[in-house]
């Protein structure tokens, strides 16, 4: 057994000493991730900062050849477990490479290094009147190369896509240190197989991304923001089809339900009103010349929809205001107990009324408090819910509600996870979700990129 | 050697007798491809028709258990010699698999058989307020197999991506005959590796296509087309940018340069300016409340970038009459010499007219008659060149100009294909295109997924 004394002084040949920690303490924190649901008492042995490609490559090389297990970490905002070093080993943390190398307004993309915090990057990118779409809700913190390794959607995907629709091309460092560089600084690429969409969602398995060639897109002139309330969930969930049928095309289509709106409201006094049993938050983007009639038509979806109240932005300041409710849900719902946890599952949107209101149900059954949000465009849910994990009852009663929901999702023809991954959080029911042969080819791929399965093992399967 | 009449026996189990042709005038027919400067005279020994996908497991399974090379084939519309049997064996054909399953509104998904014509798909989408951006320009005979094998794209990519945008899931016959289903439903996804996307672009040699599910999104409600002329082609291609600085993002920004112009004016007469060096043709879509602003504002900025006319569609026949010169250019370049061949490069789009400049002196060179036309938003150029395939000077003339092509492209910073793919065409340039750690993978991935090497031998690598 290698000590962590020797893994320090030899990684200590690769980095700068004042790159590496290795105290109880330091590395205490970095046992957790943002996932609170899943605890583990094992630390890493080394926390290690990188500054260049090379230094990730001699790092890798190194662990690669004492078989020293080895997790890439962002700003640790994921929420299964990604990326929690259960076999203790080395962390590699991105936050000394967090250089946005290159805008091209010319090219529509962007090169950036792996820490680059997404909040920062769509900052820059605004500045050139460009858009860098994919946005999870923790953009603040969360980094690149974290929402590419989870696959990260966030609140526009209905209209703009995921991350997967954002990544040509990227340098990744392989198990054994060897740089891979794959995919293309073009908007289009059908020169050989797509090997970069194979890193996308791998949640670090299978190679450590270092770079990432993005691609951009125009900036929307503008944006306006419609709340609507309504009596019943599955008049909510219909109106999406209705707003196709106007050519009506919102960038954002949140949900909230009526335990959200009632839970936001007790702490936050946004003026909800908390006897409807559904909110839509839509936000709609274009020209400005299109607004007037974007929002007389959704208005008059809205109406047809059976929606029994609708706000609509008239600035910036309102259209904040309107945000306010549905970023605040996550908030309110950690008031209610001593923790909050959060899911992820997705259906085909016919299914997501029978989604939300089987979550419901199973929550119930269980005692459980819920604050069901999600992005409903897409048939994404994510239940908020409020609980005590020192209470063992209440942690086996989440433990049970999970399987049911997911159980539940399935059998509505969804999927495991949206844009949270799979991590630690899911990967026993993964077989349940990914057929047996498709879950036999995803292992030959583990096998060949990282024979040695030192790449945060034990995630995903 | 297995002989042409057992597998015609052996095939006769698996699949109805009417479904299998052998003899050599129907066998000649599936030697070529849409590929005019390839050819071979290796005949296929059977083409097959099935109909099922339980026929197609059937077949791979006898094809694999005897190593005998099969190719699949939707219209045989690419480019590259992707269709091309070098080694006789099996060609399975998809004309029979042609029906469209599922389009639900609700979802925004399409679920087809891969022999569907890409064109038959986009007239019924279109019919639920839906749209299927991928858009190849031979949509009303090539099928959407084709369009996922080659990973192809069309003049709407620059706002709406291509095929790999649009594909959820897939059923793949993997070699041994077994069936792999990968993807999902869903509109995201973030359970466990995109092993759907390998076989985006992957030319049949991982495996075959047998269904598909798509993407669809809301159908703009309208579309307009300008037509811009140039005094030269830089500041076509820079009025690119300009567009994106004020808000303006085209469907389509399609390129025709001087001789292009020249060519279809000579043979169909429709108005074109052939003293200009360039034209656009943009496309713009959205709200009808949108467009009086949409073109006002990209009058001004073709204006601006020095466009010396602007033509402007006011009726959807003026806006068929603009798009008739970029359609006949192909044809009308078919016309000054007995055979015709394009080509597919494309570079980051702040050199695209270095590469357009290019290609012109390259052609001048080699004394070939090229109209260069491409989706010029995309960085993405298709010479088109007059050539007698018969006169082998010219032949050779044209095989040193590629080579230049190709290392001028790459030199720009660009790749091989960005639309048409690799197949035999390019194959011998990969490496220079790729990276060998890239290469060395994708032969894993073609390794793991056909160790007999029987799907589609000897292309793209």
């Amino acid at each position: 057994m290698i000590t962590k004394e020797k893994i320090k002084s030899e990684l200590g040949n690769i980095v700068s000493q004042k790159n590496i920690l290795t105290s109880k303490e330091e590395c205490y924190v970095y046992a957790q991730d943002g996932t609170n649901d899943i605890s583990s008492d094992v630390l890493p042995d080394v926390v290690v900062f990188p500054e260049t490609i090379e230094e990730v490559q001699g790092i890798m090389s190194y662990a690669n050849s004492h078989k020293i297990p080895v997790v890439a970490r962002g700003a640790g905002t994921n929420l299964v477990g990604a990326c929690i070093p259960v076999r203790g080993g080395i962390i590699i943390n991105f936050t000394k490479m967090n250089k946005i190398l290159k805008i091209s307004k010319t090219n529509m993309t962007a090169v950036v290094q792996p820490g680059v915090v997404v909040g920062n990057l769509q900052k820059e990118v605004d500045k050139s009147g460009l858009f860098f779409p994919p946005d999870p809700s923790n953009l603040r913190v969360s980094t690149i190369g974290g929402a590419i390794a989870q696959s990260a959607g966030g609140p526009k995907t209905f209209k703009y896509g995921t991350t997967k629709d954002y990544v040509l091309g990227l340098k990744v460092v392989l198990a054994d240190g060897s740089l891979l560089e794959t995919g293309v600084n073009t908007i289009k690429n059908a020169t050989g197989y797509h090997l970069e969409q194979l890193f996308i969602g791998s949640e670090g398995t299978l190679g450590i991304v270092v770079e990432a060639t993005l691609k951009l897109i125009p900036k929307p002139e503008t944006t306006r923001v419609v709340m609507a309330y309504f009596d019943n969930v599955e008049d909510a969930t219909n109106s999406v089809t209705n707003m196709i049928d106007k050519n009506v095309y919102p960038s954002t289509i949140d949900f909230m339900n009526k335990n959200t709106l009632i839970t936001v409201e007790k702490f936050y006094k946004v003026g909800l009103l908390t006897e409807k049993e559904a909110a839509l938050i839509i936000e709609i983007d274009g020209f400005e010349s299109s607004m007037d009639d974007q929002v007389s038509r959704l208005q008059s979806v809205l109406s047809l929809s059976g929606a029994s109240e609708i706000i609509i932005s008239h600035s910036k300041e309102e259209q904040e205001n309107l945000w306010t409710a549905r970023r605040a849900s996550f908030g309110a719902t950690a008031k209610l107990k001593p923790d909050v946890v959060t899911n992820d599952m997705i259906v085909p949107r016919e299914n997501i009324s029978q989604l939300v209101c089987g979550i419901g149900e199973i929550c119930e059954k269980y005692g459980l408090i819920v604050s069901i949000v999600g992005h409903i465009g897409d048939g994404n849910i994510h239940p908020q819910i409020a609980l005590d994990l020192n209470n063992s009852q209440e942690v086996m009663n989440y433990e049970n509600a999970k399987k049911e929901f997911y159980e539940l999702t399935l059998n509505l023809g969804g999927t495991l996870s949206a844009e949270h991954g799979i991590g630690l959080e899911k990967k026993e029911f993964l077989s349940k979700a990914v057929s047996p042969l498709a879950l036999e080819y995803m292992k030959k791929m583990k096998e060949i990129f990282d024979p040695n399965n030192i790449l945060n093992p034990d995630k995903i399967f």
